[in-house]
């Protein structure tokens, strides 16, 4: 072999659609297969069909007395320390940890994730997990350092509407509670998102394209340069989480402050 | 009497917490007793209480065929249009219908509502109810025009956080998706939200001057000007839903290009 093969990685792909013959799931099996001929490992957390429970809450923390009223942080933060979270939050942080890469497959719904997979957010990546005292600092290299995050999202919009004048918003201004609020937040490097729009009419043709063009994606996955998120630690903050006036460069506003300047 | 009493109303509260005793809980049966007090109706959708099933599936379709790729969109109209949705979805979509104003109460999770509520949004506001073809545009006087819709979130972080500059992004932009993209886009007029930072320590003082804040912020539901969101049909737009050059305010950028400038 000429070329250098690339280094086998462990991927984790999060899927949430309620029809397993939905485009979402067939996209969930061609990155799957594509990653696995890759040479890469990859496990699959299809939340509909392991029935995955949405709604935190007490059950989460099974030794918190059921007396004492639940303040989810530090309860989240006293069960996980403890290693003492129900059971299959426990399994998707084993997965999550054992991850170089964690892949978001999702129908928007909304401008966000599906209930059950916002679920899966609110309930992994408890205190103790993501982010929390013990661990570096959020928008860092912190908690989850060195891993890369994806988000492959399907749209039934045009992608004019996502643009920058667009009105449902910039695409990555409506995804900047995932991008940043949980990804970069949790220390993750996440990656330019994958969008693939109108897609309630897809024609074959269309769909083949896409197609091609998410496996390019999926064969960037470790080496696209990040979204380069600003570092809270990297002294372009006040100590009020402010940016520093002066910073960025002229005529950068909006949620573009907290990206570094390119190139 | 000397000062016009203000016309009674119907208001729908929605509230997401799992424990009863908490602030979100508290602030929720402080809003109802206020509202009632002031000679307004109120129902309460409390999904936790509820055992509210966030998880949208085939089962919100009765008459969907089982051997039928489950199509979320189609699927919701058609059910919809033929009033044969799940029966949980269908009272949820009356109190809707009934309200005046709708209040959302909740702590942010991961810079969003919990997924239970998402599970409320994602199921609740169906295709020919919220929007659709048979309907006027979004982001208009539309499907549910005539109703104003209040956030009112509990924040652990501090409000500089959540400032023009803050690393978190404005609270405006944060909310963006359901402000503009739920409330909005299903023709509703979004108020300011009501914010309470800083929730997870509250000491007695605070919380009643939060209290105070939010009671006078009830009291102006029906006043206060809402969010002025552009109109989809007023004439900004083209017709791939881009915003015309030029139409903004000298220096307006971001998500704020789609609010009419105020004054």
């Amino acid at each position: 072999m000429t070329e250098a093969t690339p280094q086998p990685k462990k991927i984790l792909v999060v899927t949430a659609h309620p029809d397993r013959r939905s485009l979402n799931s067939t996209l969930t099996a061609f990155a799957v297969d594509h990653l696995r001929a890759a040479g890469h490992e990859v496990q699959i957390s299809d939340l509909y069909a392991m029935k995955w429970r949405a709604a935190l809450d007490a059950d989460d923390f099974p030794d918190h007395p059921a007396d004492e009223r639940l303040a989810v942080m530090a309860a989240s933060e006293r069960a996980t320390l403890a290693e003492r979270l129900a059971p299959e939050i426990a399994a998707e942080q084993e997965k999550v940890r054992w991850s170089d890469a964690v892949v978001l497959q999702f129908p928007m719904w909304w401008f966000s994730v599906p209930a059950i997979m916002k679920g899966w957010i609110d309930r992994v990546f408890t205190a103790g997990f993501g982010y929390g005292p013990a661990l570096p600092p959020p928008y860092s290299e912190g908690a989850l350092a060195g891993r890369r995050a994806l988000l492959s999202v399907t749209m039934g919009a045009r992608p004019t509407a996502f643009s920058d004048r667009g009105i449902h918003g910039p695409l990555g201004d409506v995804l900047y509670p995932l991008q940043h609020g949980l990804f970069w937040f949790a220390g993750m490097e996440p990656l330019e998102p994958f969008g693939l729009f109108d897609s309630n009419e897809l024609p074959a043709e269309r769909f083949a394209t896409a197609q091609r063009a998410y496996a390019e994606r999926l064969d960037r996955l470790f080496t696209d340069e990040p979204v380069p998120f600003r570092s809270l630690v990297g002294g372009d903050y006040d100590h009020d989480m402010r940016l520093l006036p002066g910073v960025e460069a002229p005529g950068t506003t909006g949620l573009d402050l907290h990206v570094r300047p390119r190139g």
